[in-house]
């Protein structure tokens, strides 16, 4: 079964033996996700979503299992997702809304995990602090979700990555994939790339001079015998280009605004410039953009990304579902 | 069916076939309910009503769907008031919370919707601007209620609020309704005036001079032929109305607090006022009162204002089963 | 059965006979328990925890029922473990978030409890004024449960202390019960010590000079015939404490931080100090900690803190089924 095998890689955590048939476990990093391991949550997920086009009823995977959702750092998208996703499967949600106030009150952010994990069965967290989740994870005697930490991880984020380039082209193998923007300090692109080097893929990056993709991305990448090119205009990297992953690029990383409207229109996804583009390829974008892509953009069948979005619900559904041993 | 009839009105979204049985209508305005739809519609609100108040589950018709509460406005009576009609329907909720927040990162109201659409299969909206709800509603692949767009349509008040008329009376045709306060700057009153120009009434204005309710209403209410009539002192008016529809009358809204308060004793709702009224007609207020309304008269069986806005629990339920095709 | 036992005692609510089989009654104070109704009570507790352990379904209970979780003061885990606990029971719950901003619209308490009466099948309040919990609910339709009324009550925090002694030893009786910190303003150790008076047990308490035990609550105790003790120094009262209940020292109670620091030593929980304690006895505390408890101690057997928690949904749980009339 598809949990057995992934729980031999995601590090285990001490759950009771009184839940029987749960093999629960923290999801921490991509790195835990092994090829074989990702076909399996792939698959669950493509499942689930064929399940909710078709109407189909899937309240009775997680009924009566409580999500605790501890967000301390706002993030709708990726809370909203999760809720969602955990009450498709029939669970519901508690809150820590106001996970500042509490830690106001002086309580360490290991006790408030200890408490949470008292009321729920599982542990969905976003932290602003690196490492502050896995640390939290030691102690906890429930199984725990990093929805990201600072510029640590988002191992979630990326696996709805990967599930979307599956969904919409049918493999990863093979591709070209362009990630264009601020490469330096995106913490998507660099989740991203890791969780490729598993697929025989092809890199292309495209950025401003000083916001090039860092060498200790690139040195993994390469390690894995990974082709890598650099340019510096989206136009010349597109032709060649399968997906095409768009990221936003910060005003405040310039030393001044006309730098940056200067440099700015080079990375812009316009229906103009996708002429230049293959017909069959697709454009993502971990949302929310700013002007990266124009709007005119959306009603092309290339535009992925609000199907990229959806896909981080029924990703978040798989892992779920699997990390609580009920698929 | 009714739902077959309702559509034939409410503007299509282009739901896609899978969802067998569904039709997805918007919901932007009250304009859109004919005469015919109201019956079918309130009729559905009676029997849930009904259900509630004899305990018997419906958890059944809207099991396994999502709603995403996207307010960027608060309001906590509306929010909770659809919150509880979806749940007690079976289905979920998912809130944007930090509606602010997501849009300070830059993000249109029209991407945010876009993306809950993906997680949720239909969207409740609060907006401060008008026109925006409708604006955004074009590009949601599901359906969308407008929960309020500033000085816009708040379609289920007033729907509510005939819905209580016709539950504490038994029919809306034939009465006097007298709306008192500031039906200037009301839209409750606007949309409630509109939607009731479908029934055999007869109007009562009572208002401050300079809050007097605008030609552009009175026009449209005096071509479906009903009787209005304006009075400066709500005494005056009482003694054969029907329906007393109070509103909210802001300080704000008069020169000085002086003026205000000579003003404002001539609109308040006291036991002793009362005893002028008919034996059988009824008192509301959409809440939240400020001093309009006194509390002695609460425990008066007269007083509708609580069973009202209870009424907008059942007739928010109505609109979800009718919108998402399970009634 | 229990909740008819349970029913004599509660204070009843009015509520409508349509509501067949439901016994409703607010829970304001915990001076409204015996115990015969704490057994009651606690037997459904042990229950409820026995069933969540062994991933048994409970959510045919409160099916299609509402909660409205009313909280005009911040309090994340009272909050989220009544969330928890009705939706392990199959409830679901509605929140008013934003009870301040309700508030600043002008509304009284009493009109947003009438309100979310309408919604919902039982409410829970916070509120930092002592005794408007009480107020309010005397119009409510609906039964009231007292989450903290400030300085006032907070009854499901003294039950879950007093159902933790019962799990975690087995029985109340014959136990010398141990509580350290600021005696005089905690709110907690006064309710708790009330609650005890109804078994056979020992009071120590150990607080610096000017945090006594107030003599309001120590002439309560005595007139059940309950020794006391007062300390100075935990080390003196810890050989033969069966229960030690550890409170929050706030510096803010002391003239100077110098103060403060040279006080507060003699009231911390070490695992050094704890070798000087029976084997077999707990040390519980309200949560959240600041310093009181070494977190090096978090891993004793006798840490029943993260239990304690944990306990407060399963009371809870208990608490709304039998309000509810289900168990």
């Amino acid at each position: 079964p598809p949990q057995a095998q992934l729980s031999t890689i995601l590090q285990p955590v001490g759950l009771p033996h009184y839940t029987h048939g749960v093999t629960g476990h923290h999801v921490l990093t991509v790195k835990a996700f092994q090829k074989e391991q990702l076909h399996h949550l792939f698959n669950l997920a493509h499942q689930f979503r064929l399940a909710v086009i078709r109407d189909k009823s899937l309240d009775f995977i997680l009924k009566g299992k409580v999500m605790a959702s501890m967000f301390y750092e706002v993030s709708t998208r990726t809370s909203c997702s999760f809720s969602a996703a955990m009450q498709r499967l029939g669970g519901t949600v508690v809150y820590l809304d106001d996970a500042h106030s509490s830690a106001q009150k002086g309580e360490t952010l290991e006790d408030s995990v200890m408490t949470m994990s008292g009321y729920s069965d599982v542990i969905v967290i976003r932290h602003p602090k690196p490492g502050a989740i896995a640390s939290a994870a030691q102690l906890s005697r429930k199984p725990i979700i990093n929805a990201g930490d600072g510029v640590g991880e988002h191992p979630t984020q990326a696996l709805l990555d990967v599930f979307t380039i599956r969904e919409e082209i049918g493999t990863c193998n093979g591709l070209t994939v362009t990630m264009v923007g601020d490469l330096k300090n995106g913490r998507t692109v660099h989740s991203l790339a890791k969780l490729l080097t598993q697929y025989r893929v092809k890199f292309r990056y495209v950025s401003p001079v000083m916001l090039k993709m860092p060498d200790s991305v690139k040195d993994i990448v390469a390690e894995k015998g990974i082709p890598q090119e650099e340019f510096s205009c989206l136009e010349d990297a597109l032709p060649e280009t399968d997906v095409l992953y768009m990221t936003r690029i910060q005003k405040e990383r310039f030393s001044s605004l006309k730098e940056f409207e200067k440099v700015f229109g080079q990375f812009i996804v316009t229906p103009e410039l996708m002429t230049k583009a293959k017909k069959k390829m697709v454009v993502m974008h971990p949302l929310p953009r700013n002007n990266e892509i124009s709007t005119a953009f959306d009603t092309d069948p290339r535009a992925a990304y609000f199907r990229q979005t959806e896909n981080g619900m029924f990703v978040r559904m798989a892992l779920l579902a699997l990390v609580l041993g009920k698929c």
